[in-house]
């Protein structure tokens, strides 16, 4: 088999956005447009970062005017002032949902037609302006991703699209954003890390360069997930959860996900639900159908998130995994059922047709037909 | 602590050698300079990248007018050559020699001067031409590497040249073209991977990037050198030797090595030894030296190399290790010291000289002074 594998410049460590103005201009960009979520304008962060572009001499132009799980007419609104303005580049300041933006106005800015065009894998033809993601939340991973989750608003579908040239020119990962997240978001995008990993590593398209990301990734958020919960002054388990976040990113930008992503989108096209919450419910379940295609790797990330090997089986071992991993969601406070957040059965038949559409369903390890995910709908209802 | 991870885009499997003129393409190249090993002239490998060469349209010039530890004037030669066709970009395919003169050409196609003006760190300025690496040992790393080692002929030293600008756009890995080389260039080659991941672990600048890459690639060679030395056929020890050569590449350009390097440069710029060899015979001395500077980080070696950690003290462990490292060696018929390969204590005053001042000596994770490495050096004889 042949694999590939891309990621872009990684820089890591407090105090790293400090250096965006430097990278700006190492890319030949002159004016940015910084996309941003919008409760991010008061915060420090951006300006640390308008500061540094103030610097190297960047002009800048502001873009907030986007939501969580983000529509396609927030990117035309991006792009338009984007074009306006004469903008050269992008810096993507956020969550998910500010680097997706951020990502799918890059592509309009040279790529003719709407995002819609690009829905699925490998639909980009023209380069792409350059482009650095400083992600705020640990979290999406969409900072070294080749992924961009739009809301197709006429459908109510999130669209995935997925092409190398998605992938930023730098990354610039800085613990110190993550510290003025409240607990129920940390939680939130944290269980989102752990998702990637786990759907990355049991991938049919895994390799043994995602898999060194994936297993590390699971190891880290078992170990810190719940302190960088319980505290926002924990710097040591802000910067594992950053580290965490960036390993399950690398993984799964190269690996694809599965079917927790893929019935999470469906979800999350048609109803306002936090992206990671919804994964979180739905982790278990998948993993317990998921087991049967390769039981050695459930048991090896039942040994990452801390269980003993010693006197059980391989089956045994794989399932005392999937426990430890319902027992982390409700430590940290996450819903438990799809029901809980305000979900009813009358949506499942349709959301289960969507997900089964969706480009990650393609490397899920175990097939799956239209009946196994109404049933696991109906089990994290 | 800020730090940075880079690294190529990598196409990994068997055949994947045959993508090359669809990799060039895809990079802008019309016309490109293939700088190869003389011994592959004849080697099915080379007929393959030609064919798919040829296939994409592409033009190409082949330069294999270079030794093993490459000198400044092979690299002068090659410049010419590139100049005098036209070419727009290089393709380099071989061990490290092969692949460090063709980003040695690129390098001075693009920029002024003599290649000794680019020795040190991050001294190269304008953009290089699109470069593909195809290595066919396991190996130099360099595929993957912000590394170049070129010898200045007059001053009989190896030059280390390290910038982000030598590090390829694609890094194309078979490892198909293992097998066939001898025994002896496998064992070589093997050793100097689990150098540089051990070097790379123990490194001052390793983060948590590279010591995932590092400590897989350690345990590959542990449970695959052995097996790849003993048959040319083995598929599946040549496929995991290429996968830990490539790791221990990605740990080492990011984390840069340590005394063991700097020691081997200064004997490699005067003698015609193999480089993997030379590494193999100072390897276990310097990990005693360097034991002080991070026992647990020794211990976790010894661990990789499968020695068991129950009833051993950390120290004892990572003594452990090293004795495995010894061991190792010598199975598979590796030089026992330098003295076998035709080495005077003569030379070790000068030589200790030049590698205290070697770039790879700066992230040694202990201090280290003339005397030491005149002591390692004797030791070593």
């Amino acid at each position: 088999m042949i694999t590939k594998f891309v990621m872009p410049e990684v820089i890591f460590g407090s105090g790293s956005i400090s250096q965006v103005g430097e990278c700006s201009l190492r890319l030949g960009a002159k004016k940015v447009l910084i996309v941003c979520d919008p409760g991010i304008i008061h915060e420090e962060c951006l300006e640390i970062i308008l500061m540094s572009c103030k610097e190297a001499g960047m002009d800048y132009v502001i873009f907030d005017d986007l939501t969580v799980n983000p529509k396609d007419f927030e990117v035309e609104k991006g792009k338009a002032l984007y074009l306006e303005h004469g903008c050269d580049s992008v810096i993507g300041l956020g969550g998910g949902s500010a680097i997706d933006v951020a990502k799918a106005i890059a592509l309009l800015s040279t790529n003719k037609g709407t995002i819609h065009d690009y829905e699925g894998i490998d639909r980009i033809h023209a380069p792409l302006p350059p482009q650095i993601m400083i992600p705020t939340t640990a979290g999406s991973g969409s900072e070294v991703s080749q992924f961009s989750i739009i809301i197709d608003s006429k459908r109510k579908k999130k669209m995935t699209i997925v092409s190398k040239s998605l992938i930023p020119d730098i990354a610039i990962i800085d613990p110190q954003t993550l510290s003025s997240k409240s607990p129920q978001l940390t939680a939130a995008t944290g269980l989102d890390v752990l998702t990637h990993a786990i759907e990355a590593y049991v991938s049919v398209a895994a390799t043994p360069l995602t898999d060194v990301q994936a297993t590390n990734a699971i190891k880290l958020v078992g170990q810190y997930l719940r302190p960088s919960v319980a505290s926002r002054s924990n710097k040591e388990a802000k910067t594992k959860m950053a580290m965490a976040s960036l390993q399950a990113g690398l993984a799964f930008s190269n690996a694809i996900l599965g079917a927790v992503h893929a019935m999470s989108h469906a979800v999350g096209g048609r109803f306002p639900f936090q992206h990671g919450d919804v994964n979180a419910i739905l982790l278990p379940h998948v993993m317990e159908f998921n087991l049967l295609a390769c039981p050695d790797k459930f048991a090896t990330i039942a040994e990452m998130l801390g269980e003993d090997r010693f006197g059980k089986s391989t089956i045994q071992l794989a399932l005392s995994g999937i426990e430890n991993v319902r027992r982390l969601s409700k430590d940290i406070g996450a819903p438990k059922s799809l029901k809980d957040m305000g979900l009813h059965s009358d949506h499942i038949k349709e959301m289960s047709i969507t997900a089964l559409e969706d480009a990650c369903m393609i490397t899920n390890p175990r097939e799956i037909s239209i009946v196994d995910v109404e049933r696991l709908f109906h089990q994290a209802l």
